[in-house]
Protein backbone atom coordinates (compact mmCIF):
# COMPACT_ATOMS: atom_id res chain seq x y z
CA UNK A 1 0.00 0.00 0.00
CA UNK A 2 1.26 3.29 -0.83
CA UNK A 3 -0.08 6.74 1.10
CA UNK A 4 0.23 10.13 1.38
CA UNK A 5 -0.09 12.39 4.20
CA UNK A 6 -0.87 16.04 3.39
CA UNK A 7 -0.53 18.07 7.24
CA UNK A 8 -2.07 15.28 9.37
CA UNK A 9 -4.08 13.85 7.39
CA UNK A 10 -3.53 10.24 5.35
CA UNK A 11 -4.47 9.88 2.12
CA UNK A 12 -4.74 6.27 0.63
CA UNK A 13 -3.37 6.05 -3.01
CA UNK A 14 -6.55 6.07 -4.64
CA UNK A 15 -7.54 9.54 -3.67
CA UNK A 16 -4.35 10.88 -4.88
CA UNK A 17 -4.89 14.08 -5.83
CA UNK A 18 -2.60 14.72 -9.14
CA UNK A 19 -1.60 18.40 -8.04
CA UNK A 20 0.38 17.49 -4.91
CA UNK A 21 1.97 15.57 -6.92
CA UNK A 22 3.53 17.73 -9.62
CA UNK A 23 7.07 17.65 -10.34
CA UNK A 24 7.13 21.44 -9.91
CA UNK A 25 6.81 21.17 -6.37
CA UNK A 26 9.33 18.47 -5.81
CA UNK A 27 11.91 19.85 -8.30
CA UNK A 28 10.77 23.14 -8.99
CA UNK A 29 10.72 21.02 -12.61
CA UNK A 30 9.14 23.79 -14.44
CA UNK A 31 9.59 27.30 -16.37
CA UNK A 32 7.74 30.85 -16.09
CA UNK A 33 6.96 34.14 -17.45
CA UNK A 34 5.21 36.96 -15.58
CA UNK A 35 3.79 39.49 -18.33
CA UNK A 36 2.19 43.03 -17.60
CA UNK A 37 -0.17 44.77 -19.80
CA UNK A 38 -0.31 48.94 -19.82
CA UNK A 39 -3.70 49.96 -20.28
CA UNK A 40 -5.40 46.96 -21.10
CA UNK A 41 -2.91 46.08 -23.78
CA UNK A 42 -0.21 43.35 -23.24
CA UNK A 43 3.36 44.42 -23.50
CA UNK A 44 5.77 42.10 -25.82
CA UNK A 45 3.86 39.30 -25.32
CA UNK A 46 5.57 37.50 -28.60
CA UNK A 47 9.05 38.20 -26.85
CA UNK A 48 7.67 36.90 -23.65
CA UNK A 49 6.54 33.73 -25.26
CA UNK A 50 9.50 32.99 -27.52
CA UNK A 51 11.34 33.43 -24.03
CA UNK A 52 9.02 30.48 -23.04
CA UNK A 53 9.30 28.54 -26.07
CA UNK A 54 13.32 28.64 -24.76
CA UNK A 55 13.42 27.38 -21.06
CA UNK A 56 10.79 24.79 -22.45
CA UNK A 57 13.16 23.52 -24.64
CA UNK A 58 16.02 24.29 -22.77
CA UNK A 59 14.39 21.52 -19.76
CA UNK A 60 13.46 19.25 -22.63
CA UNK A 61 9.96 19.76 -21.92
CA UNK A 62 8.22 19.15 -25.13
CA UNK A 63 4.59 18.97 -26.38
CA UNK A 64 3.80 22.41 -25.70
CA UNK A 65 1.82 24.09 -27.87
CA UNK A 66 2.97 27.98 -27.67
CA UNK A 67 -0.18 29.05 -29.85
CA UNK A 68 -2.49 27.19 -26.98
CA UNK A 69 -0.88 29.04 -24.53
CA UNK A 70 -1.04 32.43 -26.32
CA UNK A 71 -4.83 31.93 -26.91
CA UNK A 72 -5.21 30.95 -22.62
CA UNK A 73 -3.47 33.82 -21.89
CA UNK A 74 -5.75 36.48 -23.85
CA UNK A 75 -8.60 34.68 -22.48
CA UNK A 76 -7.69 34.87 -18.98
CA UNK A 77 -6.64 38.40 -19.51
CA UNK A 78 -10.24 39.56 -21.21
CA UNK A 79 -12.17 37.24 -18.51
CA UNK A 80 -10.07 39.31 -15.55
CA UNK A 81 -10.51 42.81 -17.31
CA UNK A 82 -8.08 44.65 -15.27
CA UNK A 83 -5.89 47.03 -17.16
CA UNK A 84 -2.93 47.68 -15.44
CA UNK A 85 -2.64 43.57 -14.97
CA UNK A 86 0.04 41.15 -14.15
CA UNK A 87 -0.38 37.94 -15.61
CA UNK A 88 2.49 35.28 -14.50
CA UNK A 89 2.27 31.52 -15.72
CA UNK A 90 4.32 28.55 -15.20
CA UNK A 91 4.55 24.97 -17.01
CA UNK A 92 5.61 22.28 -15.23
CA UNK A 93 6.89 18.75 -16.76
CA UNK A 94 3.44 17.39 -14.99
CA UNK A 95 2.34 15.04 -12.06
CA UNK A 96 3.83 11.71 -11.07
CA UNK A 97 4.71 9.63 -8.47
CA UNK A 98 8.43 11.48 -7.22
CA UNK A 99 11.48 10.21 -9.07
CA UNK A 100 14.54 12.28 -10.71
CA UNK A 101 13.59 10.14 -13.94
CA UNK A 102 10.93 11.61 -15.52
CA UNK A 103 8.25 9.28 -17.15
CA UNK A 104 7.87 9.80 -21.00
CA UNK A 105 4.70 11.25 -22.29
CA UNK A 106 3.94 12.87 -19.30
CA UNK A 107 1.33 15.52 -19.59
CA UNK A 108 1.94 19.42 -18.54
CA UNK A 109 0.76 20.97 -16.05
CA UNK A 110 -0.17 24.81 -17.14
CA UNK A 111 -0.83 27.51 -14.35
CA UNK A 112 -1.45 31.06 -14.65
CA UNK A 113 -2.87 34.25 -12.77
CA UNK A 114 -3.75 37.83 -13.94
CA UNK A 115 -3.60 40.30 -10.92
CA UNK A 116 -3.28 43.90 -10.26
CA UNK A 117 -0.20 45.70 -10.62
CA UNK A 118 0.68 47.56 -7.37
CA UNK A 119 1.40 50.88 -8.18
CA UNK A 120 4.83 51.96 -7.63
CA UNK A 121 4.84 55.89 -8.78
CA UNK A 122 6.22 56.06 -5.02
CA UNK A 123 9.57 54.17 -5.59
CA UNK A 124 9.87 55.39 -9.12
CA UNK A 125 9.83 59.05 -8.29
CA UNK A 126 11.74 58.60 -5.20
CA UNK A 127 13.97 56.02 -6.11
CA UNK A 128 15.04 52.72 -4.46
CA UNK A 129 18.12 51.45 -2.32
CA UNK A 130 19.59 48.28 -2.91
CA UNK A 131 21.95 45.68 -0.97
CA UNK A 132 24.26 43.47 -1.77
CA UNK A 133 23.77 39.34 -1.56
CA UNK A 134 25.81 36.40 -2.75
CA UNK A 135 24.82 35.09 -5.97
CA UNK A 136 23.73 31.70 -4.74
CA UNK A 137 21.49 30.68 -7.83
CA UNK A 138 22.22 27.93 -10.09
CA UNK A 139 24.25 27.71 -12.83
CA UNK A 140 21.39 28.19 -15.92
CA UNK A 141 19.98 30.96 -14.85
CA UNK A 142 19.29 31.79 -18.64
CA UNK A 143 16.46 29.18 -18.31
CA UNK A 144 13.47 31.15 -16.33
CA UNK A 145 12.89 27.88 -14.39
CA UNK A 146 11.12 27.91 -10.98
CA UNK A 147 14.37 27.08 -8.66
CA UNK A 148 14.30 30.50 -7.45
CA UNK A 149 14.78 29.98 -3.75
CA UNK A 150 18.22 31.93 -4.02
CA UNK A 151 16.45 34.48 -5.48
CA UNK A 152 13.78 34.61 -2.62
CA UNK A 153 16.40 34.46 -0.22
CA UNK A 154 18.24 37.38 -1.08
CA UNK A 155 15.29 39.52 -1.97
CA UNK A 156 14.09 38.76 1.91
CA UNK A 157 17.32 40.10 3.17
CA UNK A 158 17.01 42.98 1.04
CA UNK A 159 14.07 43.84 2.19
CA UNK A 160 14.75 43.66 5.92
CA UNK A 161 17.37 45.76 5.32
CA UNK A 162 14.96 48.04 4.13
CA UNK A 163 15.95 47.61 0.64
CA UNK A 164 13.87 47.23 -2.45
CA UNK A 165 16.31 44.76 -4.85
CA UNK A 166 18.73 42.59 -3.48
CA UNK A 167 21.94 42.84 -6.05
CA UNK A 168 23.60 39.45 -6.71
CA UNK A 169 27.69 39.25 -6.71
CA UNK A 170 29.05 35.89 -8.16
CA UNK A 171 32.06 33.93 -6.11
CA UNK A 172 34.09 35.65 -8.58
CA UNK A 173 33.16 39.38 -6.79
CA UNK A 174 30.96 40.17 -10.26
CA UNK A 175 27.46 42.01 -9.78
CA UNK A 176 25.60 39.35 -12.30
CA UNK A 177 22.09 41.46 -11.82
CA UNK A 178 19.06 41.88 -9.32
CA UNK A 179 17.42 38.84 -7.68
CA UNK A 180 13.92 39.84 -9.76
CA UNK A 181 15.52 42.56 -11.97
CA UNK A 182 17.95 43.61 -14.21
CA UNK A 183 20.57 45.93 -13.07
CA UNK A 184 22.11 49.41 -15.15
CA UNK A 185 24.50 51.66 -14.07
CA UNK A 186 24.91 54.47 -16.21
CA UNK A 187 28.77 56.36 -16.17
CA UNK A 188 29.68 59.61 -18.36
CA UNK A 189 27.56 58.78 -21.61
CA UNK A 190 27.66 55.10 -20.97
CA UNK A 191 24.93 52.76 -19.51
CA UNK A 192 26.46 49.45 -18.59
CA UNK A 193 25.54 46.07 -17.42
CA UNK A 194 26.47 42.61 -17.06
CA UNK A 195 26.61 40.87 -20.59
CA UNK A 196 24.29 37.74 -21.56
CA UNK A 197 25.69 34.48 -20.49
CA UNK A 198 24.24 30.90 -18.82
CA UNK A 199 24.38 33.01 -15.26
CA UNK A 200 22.26 35.95 -16.78
CA UNK A 201 18.47 35.85 -17.42
CA UNK A 202 17.85 36.96 -20.84
CA UNK A 203 15.43 40.02 -19.44
CA UNK A 204 13.33 41.55 -21.98
CA UNK A 205 12.67 45.02 -19.85
CA UNK A 206 16.47 44.87 -20.15
CA UNK A 207 16.62 44.71 -24.18
CA UNK A 208 14.29 47.34 -24.40
CA UNK A 209 16.32 49.47 -21.04
CA UNK A 210 19.04 48.97 -23.70
CA UNK A 211 17.04 50.20 -26.57
CA UNK A 212 15.91 53.36 -24.86
CA UNK A 213 19.34 54.20 -23.85
CA UNK A 214 21.09 54.15 -27.32
CA UNK A 215 17.66 56.25 -28.41
CA UNK A 216 18.87 59.14 -25.52
CA UNK A 217 22.11 59.02 -26.69
CA UNK A 218 24.33 56.33 -24.55
CA UNK A 219 26.97 53.81 -24.90
CA UNK A 220 25.76 50.33 -24.05
CA UNK A 221 28.63 48.33 -22.85
CA UNK A 222 28.18 44.91 -21.77
CA UNK A 223 30.16 44.33 -19.23
CA UNK A 224 29.80 43.07 -15.49
CA UNK A 225 30.46 45.61 -12.73
CA UNK A 226 32.00 45.11 -9.21
CA UNK A 227 30.11 46.40 -6.45
CA UNK A 228 32.82 49.17 -5.16
CA UNK A 229 32.27 50.33 -9.64
CA UNK A 230 28.41 49.93 -8.41
CA UNK A 231 28.26 52.28 -5.74
CA UNK A 232 30.69 54.94 -7.77
CA UNK A 233 28.36 55.33 -10.38
CA UNK A 234 26.92 58.33 -11.71
CA UNK A 235 23.24 56.80 -11.68
CA UNK A 236 22.11 52.96 -10.64
CA UNK A 237 19.15 51.80 -11.91
CA UNK A 238 16.74 47.94 -12.29
CA UNK A 239 14.94 47.21 -15.06
CA UNK A 240 11.89 44.21 -14.70
CA UNK A 241 8.56 43.48 -16.54
CA UNK A 242 6.36 44.34 -13.47
CA UNK A 243 8.20 47.49 -12.24
CA UNK A 244 9.67 48.80 -15.63
CA UNK A 245 12.63 50.83 -14.80
CA UNK A 246 13.31 52.04 -11.21
CA UNK A 247 16.18 54.25 -10.62
CA UNK A 248 18.85 53.06 -7.55
CA UNK A 249 19.52 55.91 -5.34
CA UNK A 250 21.62 53.69 -2.12
CA UNK A 251 24.04 50.79 -2.69
CA UNK A 252 24.71 49.31 0.40
CA UNK A 253 24.16 52.21 2.46
CA UNK A 254 26.25 54.59 -0.40
CA UNK A 255 24.20 57.16 -1.46
CA UNK A 256 24.24 57.63 -5.39
CA UNK A 257 25.16 61.04 -7.29
CA UNK A 258 23.13 63.03 -5.01
CA UNK A 259 20.87 60.78 -3.85
CA UNK A 260 17.88 61.23 -6.14
CA UNK A 261 17.31 59.37 -9.12
CA UNK A 262 19.62 60.18 -11.72
CA UNK A 263 19.03 62.90 -15.00
CA UNK A 264 19.42 60.12 -17.45
CA UNK A 265 17.68 57.61 -15.86
CA UNK A 266 14.32 59.88 -15.87
CA UNK A 267 15.29 60.30 -19.81
CA UNK A 268 15.66 56.49 -19.73
CA UNK A 269 12.20 55.29 -18.13
CA UNK A 270 10.25 57.95 -20.31
CA UNK A 271 11.82 56.47 -23.36
CA UNK A 272 11.04 53.43 -22.23
CA UNK A 273 7.59 54.34 -21.47
CA UNK A 274 6.87 55.33 -25.13
CA UNK A 275 7.60 51.85 -26.03
CA UNK A 276 4.56 50.40 -24.12
CA UNK A 277 1.90 53.00 -25.77
CA UNK B 1 -10.46 40.57 -9.86
CA UNK B 2 -8.27 37.92 -9.47
CA UNK B 3 -8.15 34.97 -11.45
CA UNK B 4 -6.30 32.45 -11.97
CA UNK B 5 -6.39 29.34 -14.43
CA UNK B 6 -5.59 25.38 -14.34
CA UNK B 7 -4.84 24.08 -17.53
CA UNK B 8 -7.48 25.82 -19.61
CA UNK B 9 -10.40 26.41 -17.07
CA UNK B 10 -10.69 29.63 -15.25
CA UNK B 11 -11.01 30.17 -11.52
CA UNK B 12 -12.21 33.19 -9.52
CA UNK B 13 -10.63 34.36 -6.55
CA UNK B 14 -13.03 32.84 -4.02
CA UNK B 15 -12.42 29.61 -5.40
CA UNK B 16 -8.71 29.68 -5.24
CA UNK B 17 -7.28 26.29 -3.47
CA UNK B 18 -3.86 26.79 -1.35
CA UNK B 19 -2.44 24.26 -3.02
CA UNK B 20 -1.66 26.07 -6.55
CA UNK B 21 -0.06 28.51 -4.46
CA UNK B 22 2.22 27.00 -2.79
CA UNK B 23 5.82 28.93 -2.55
CA UNK B 24 6.96 25.16 -3.14
CA UNK B 25 6.00 25.38 -6.95
CA UNK B 26 6.44 28.92 -7.74
CA UNK B 27 10.26 29.18 -6.15
CA UNK B 28 11.04 25.70 -4.64
CA UNK B 29 10.83 27.56 -1.04
CA UNK B 30 11.10 24.25 0.82
CA UNK B 31 13.12 21.90 2.04
CA UNK B 32 12.58 17.70 1.93
CA UNK B 33 14.20 14.44 3.14
CA UNK B 34 14.23 10.62 2.36
CA UNK B 35 14.41 8.05 4.56
CA UNK B 36 13.87 4.29 4.25
CA UNK B 37 12.99 1.24 6.68
CA UNK B 38 15.01 -1.62 6.88
CA UNK B 39 12.94 -4.84 7.72
CA UNK B 40 9.82 -2.96 9.41
CA UNK B 41 12.45 -0.13 11.05
CA UNK B 42 13.34 3.47 9.87
CA UNK B 43 16.75 3.64 9.68
CA UNK B 44 18.61 7.23 11.00
CA UNK B 45 15.65 8.77 11.89
CA UNK B 46 16.87 10.78 14.59
CA UNK B 47 19.67 11.52 11.77
CA UNK B 48 17.61 12.78 9.32
CA UNK B 49 15.44 15.13 11.72
CA UNK B 50 18.36 16.99 12.90
CA UNK B 51 19.63 18.00 9.31
CA UNK B 52 15.79 18.56 8.63
CA UNK B 53 15.76 21.17 11.30
CA UNK B 54 19.26 22.37 9.90
CA UNK B 55 17.50 22.49 6.22
CA UNK B 56 14.39 24.58 7.70
CA UNK B 57 16.54 27.00 9.76
CA UNK B 58 18.85 27.89 7.16
CA UNK B 59 15.68 28.78 5.26
CA UNK B 60 14.04 30.97 8.06
CA UNK B 61 10.81 28.60 7.75
CA UNK B 62 10.13 28.83 11.26
CA UNK B 63 7.30 27.10 13.69
CA UNK B 64 7.97 23.77 12.83
CA UNK B 65 7.61 21.28 15.47
CA UNK B 66 9.98 18.18 15.26
CA UNK B 67 8.58 16.20 17.62
CA UNK B 68 5.42 16.55 15.36
CA UNK B 69 7.22 15.92 12.30
CA UNK B 70 8.23 12.65 14.02
CA UNK B 71 5.02 11.58 15.37
CA UNK B 72 3.22 12.36 11.60
CA UNK B 73 6.23 10.19 9.79
CA UNK B 74 5.69 7.18 12.20
CA UNK B 75 1.52 7.59 11.89
CA UNK B 76 2.15 7.25 8.00
CA UNK B 77 5.30 4.26 8.37
CA UNK B 78 2.44 2.19 10.15
CA UNK B 79 -0.76 2.92 8.38
CA UNK B 80 1.67 1.91 5.29
CA UNK B 81 2.38 -1.17 6.81
CA UNK B 82 5.69 -1.51 4.26
CA UNK B 83 9.06 -2.91 5.64
CA UNK B 84 11.02 -1.71 2.76
CA UNK B 85 9.81 1.31 2.62
CA UNK B 86 10.69 4.72 0.86
CA UNK B 87 9.54 7.73 3.27
CA UNK B 88 9.58 11.09 1.29
CA UNK B 89 8.52 14.44 2.88
CA UNK B 90 8.99 17.73 2.63
CA UNK B 91 7.96 21.04 4.35
CA UNK B 92 7.43 24.65 2.26
CA UNK B 93 6.96 28.22 3.75
CA UNK B 94 2.96 28.01 2.87
CA UNK B 95 0.46 28.97 0.52
CA UNK B 96 -0.19 32.73 -0.80
CA UNK B 97 -0.25 34.89 -3.89
CA UNK B 98 3.09 34.76 -5.27
CA UNK B 99 5.74 37.39 -4.29
CA UNK B 100 9.00 36.92 -3.72
CA UNK B 101 8.76 38.60 0.13
CA UNK B 102 7.17 35.92 2.42
CA UNK B 103 4.47 37.16 4.09
CA UNK B 104 5.32 36.93 8.08
CA UNK B 105 3.20 34.30 9.98
CA UNK B 106 2.70 32.06 6.91
CA UNK B 107 1.58 28.83 7.70
CA UNK B 108 4.18 25.82 6.13
CA UNK B 109 2.76 22.88 4.60
CA UNK B 110 4.02 19.95 5.01
CA UNK B 111 2.96 16.40 2.56
CA UNK B 112 4.44 13.02 2.75
CA UNK B 113 4.48 9.83 1.13
CA UNK B 114 5.44 6.33 1.55
CA UNK B 115 6.02 3.62 -0.97
CA UNK B 116 7.46 0.58 -1.67
CA UNK B 117 11.14 0.74 -2.05
CA UNK B 118 12.21 -0.86 -5.47
CA UNK B 119 14.65 -3.71 -4.90
CA UNK B 120 17.71 -2.87 -6.16
CA UNK B 121 19.88 -6.25 -5.68
CA UNK B 122 20.80 -6.57 -9.28
CA UNK B 123 22.94 -2.50 -9.53
CA UNK B 124 24.31 -3.99 -6.21
CA UNK B 125 25.39 -6.72 -6.99
CA UNK B 126 26.49 -6.10 -11.06
CA UNK B 127 27.65 -2.70 -10.18
CA UNK B 128 26.04 0.93 -12.52
CA UNK B 129 27.93 2.75 -14.92
CA UNK B 130 27.94 6.66 -14.22
CA UNK B 131 28.38 9.88 -16.47
CA UNK B 132 29.93 12.74 -15.74
CA UNK B 133 27.54 16.01 -15.98
CA UNK B 134 28.19 19.79 -15.36
CA UNK B 135 27.34 20.55 -11.77
CA UNK B 136 24.33 23.40 -12.52
CA UNK B 137 23.23 23.60 -8.92
CA UNK B 138 22.87 25.82 -6.50
CA UNK B 139 25.77 26.96 -4.23
CA UNK B 140 24.02 26.04 -0.88
CA UNK B 141 23.59 22.23 -1.54
CA UNK B 142 24.53 21.79 2.23
CA UNK B 143 20.56 23.05 2.58
CA UNK B 144 18.80 20.28 1.66
CA UNK B 145 15.74 22.08 -0.84
CA UNK B 146 13.73 21.98 -3.34
CA UNK B 147 15.35 23.87 -5.78
CA UNK B 148 16.49 20.46 -7.57
CA UNK B 149 16.49 20.91 -11.49
CA UNK B 150 19.76 20.94 -12.09
CA UNK B 151 19.88 17.41 -10.40
CA UNK B 152 16.52 16.15 -12.70
CA UNK B 153 18.32 17.55 -16.12
CA UNK B 154 21.53 15.53 -14.68
CA UNK B 155 19.89 12.82 -14.06
CA UNK B 156 17.98 12.24 -17.16
CA UNK B 157 20.99 12.79 -19.21
CA UNK B 158 22.76 9.96 -16.87
CA UNK B 159 19.81 7.75 -18.05
CA UNK B 160 19.76 8.32 -21.21
CA UNK B 161 23.22 7.07 -21.65
CA UNK B 162 22.47 4.06 -19.87
CA UNK B 163 23.77 4.88 -16.76
CA UNK B 164 22.65 4.62 -13.13
CA UNK B 165 23.81 7.98 -11.79
CA UNK B 166 25.45 11.39 -13.27
CA UNK B 167 28.19 12.40 -11.04
CA UNK B 168 28.91 16.14 -11.25
CA UNK B 169 31.76 18.21 -12.02
CA UNK B 170 32.31 21.52 -10.91
CA UNK B 171 33.69 24.89 -13.14
CA UNK B 172 37.43 24.00 -11.85
CA UNK B 173 37.41 20.75 -12.90
CA UNK B 174 36.33 19.21 -9.65
CA UNK B 175 33.93 16.18 -8.71
CA UNK B 176 31.43 17.37 -5.95
CA UNK B 177 29.05 14.24 -5.78
CA UNK B 178 26.00 12.58 -7.61
CA UNK B 179 23.08 14.21 -8.78
CA UNK B 180 21.07 12.30 -6.16
CA UNK B 181 23.96 10.50 -4.08
CA UNK B 182 27.55 10.85 -2.58
CA UNK B 183 30.40 9.38 -4.67
CA UNK B 184 33.40 7.64 -3.29
CA UNK B 185 36.75 6.51 -4.39
CA UNK B 186 39.19 3.50 -3.13
CA UNK B 187 42.29 4.35 -3.86
CA UNK B 188 45.17 1.71 -2.69
CA UNK B 189 44.14 1.73 1.35
CA UNK B 190 42.51 5.26 1.24
CA UNK B 191 38.84 5.59 0.95
CA UNK B 192 38.23 9.40 -0.53
CA UNK B 193 35.46 11.81 -1.13
CA UNK B 194 34.92 15.29 -1.62
CA UNK B 195 35.03 17.16 2.30
CA UNK B 196 31.78 18.38 3.01
CA UNK B 197 31.36 22.38 1.99
CA UNK B 198 28.25 24.62 1.18
CA UNK B 199 28.73 22.92 -2.42
CA UNK B 200 27.54 19.40 -0.80
CA UNK B 201 25.04 17.38 0.83
CA UNK B 202 25.78 16.42 4.11
CA UNK B 203 24.56 13.18 3.57
CA UNK B 204 23.83 10.34 5.99
CA UNK B 205 24.86 7.89 3.67
CA UNK B 206 27.93 9.23 3.77
CA UNK B 207 28.54 9.30 7.18
CA UNK B 208 27.66 5.76 7.66
CA UNK B 209 29.63 4.57 4.73
CA UNK B 210 33.14 6.75 5.92
CA UNK B 211 31.96 4.84 9.32
CA UNK B 212 31.95 1.33 7.55
CA UNK B 213 35.95 2.28 5.65
CA UNK B 214 37.24 3.27 9.30
CA UNK B 215 36.00 -0.08 10.48
CA UNK B 216 37.24 -2.13 7.25
CA UNK B 217 40.68 -0.57 7.89
CA UNK B 218 40.25 1.84 5.07
CA UNK B 219 42.11 5.72 5.75
CA UNK B 220 39.55 8.12 5.00
CA UNK B 221 40.60 11.31 2.43
CA UNK B 222 38.17 14.05 2.23
CA UNK B 223 39.97 15.49 -0.73
CA UNK B 224 37.85 15.84 -3.91
CA UNK B 225 38.58 14.01 -7.05
CA UNK B 226 38.72 14.81 -10.96
CA UNK B 227 37.09 12.87 -13.24
CA UNK B 228 40.75 11.22 -14.75
CA UNK B 229 42.03 10.55 -10.85
CA UNK B 230 38.07 8.90 -10.92
CA UNK B 231 38.16 6.57 -13.68
CA UNK B 232 41.81 5.73 -12.40
CA UNK B 233 40.62 4.82 -8.94
CA UNK B 234 40.64 1.01 -8.23
CA UNK B 235 37.08 0.87 -6.75
CA UNK B 236 34.10 3.23 -6.96
CA UNK B 237 31.11 3.19 -5.64
CA UNK B 238 27.91 5.82 -5.01
CA UNK B 239 26.23 5.94 -1.12
CA UNK B 240 22.50 6.84 -0.90
CA UNK B 241 19.83 6.37 1.20
CA UNK B 242 17.37 4.75 -0.88
CA UNK B 243 19.86 2.48 -2.42
CA UNK B 244 22.81 2.55 0.15
CA UNK B 245 26.20 1.31 -1.34
CA UNK B 246 25.90 0.41 -5.19
CA UNK B 247 29.20 -0.70 -6.81
CA UNK B 248 30.26 2.09 -9.87
CA UNK B 249 31.83 -0.15 -12.94
CA UNK B 250 32.58 2.23 -15.63
CA UNK B 251 33.00 5.67 -15.33
CA UNK B 252 31.92 7.62 -18.38
CA UNK B 253 32.70 4.63 -20.06
CA UNK B 254 35.96 3.61 -18.82
CA UNK B 255 36.22 0.47 -16.80
CA UNK B 256 36.85 0.37 -13.15
CA UNK B 257 39.59 -2.37 -11.73
CA UNK B 258 38.70 -5.03 -13.59
CA UNK B 259 34.81 -4.18 -14.39
CA UNK B 260 33.17 -5.44 -11.54
CA UNK B 261 31.97 -4.58 -8.24
CA UNK B 262 35.43 -3.57 -5.98
CA UNK B 263 36.33 -6.03 -2.79
CA UNK B 264 36.76 -2.73 -0.12
CA UNK B 265 33.37 -1.97 -1.82
CA UNK B 266 31.69 -5.24 -0.99
CA UNK B 267 33.06 -5.07 2.21
CA UNK B 268 31.64 -1.59 2.73
CA UNK B 269 28.29 -2.67 1.86
CA UNK B 270 28.18 -5.68 4.29
CA UNK B 271 29.68 -3.47 6.99
CA UNK B 272 26.78 -0.43 6.38
CA UNK B 273 24.24 -3.48 6.50
CA UNK B 274 25.17 -4.26 9.71
CA UNK B 275 24.56 -0.74 11.04
CA UNK B 276 21.02 -1.39 9.76
CA UNK B 277 19.91 -4.38 11.58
Amino acid sequence: MQIAMIQDKIVPAKEFEPVYFDRGIFFGDGVYEVMRSYNGRIFAMEEHLQRFAGSLSAIEITGVDIDLIRSRILKAFDAAGIAEAKIYFHITRGSEPRAHIWKAGLKPNFFLTVSELSDNTREKTQGIKVSTHPDWRWKRCDIKSLNLLANVLASNDAARKGCGEAILVNETGLITEGAGSAFFAVRGQALQTAPLTANILPSITREFAIKAGRNIGLEVIEKSLTPPQAADSDELFIAVTTRDIVPVVKFDEAPIGDGKPGRYTKLLAREFLSFTV
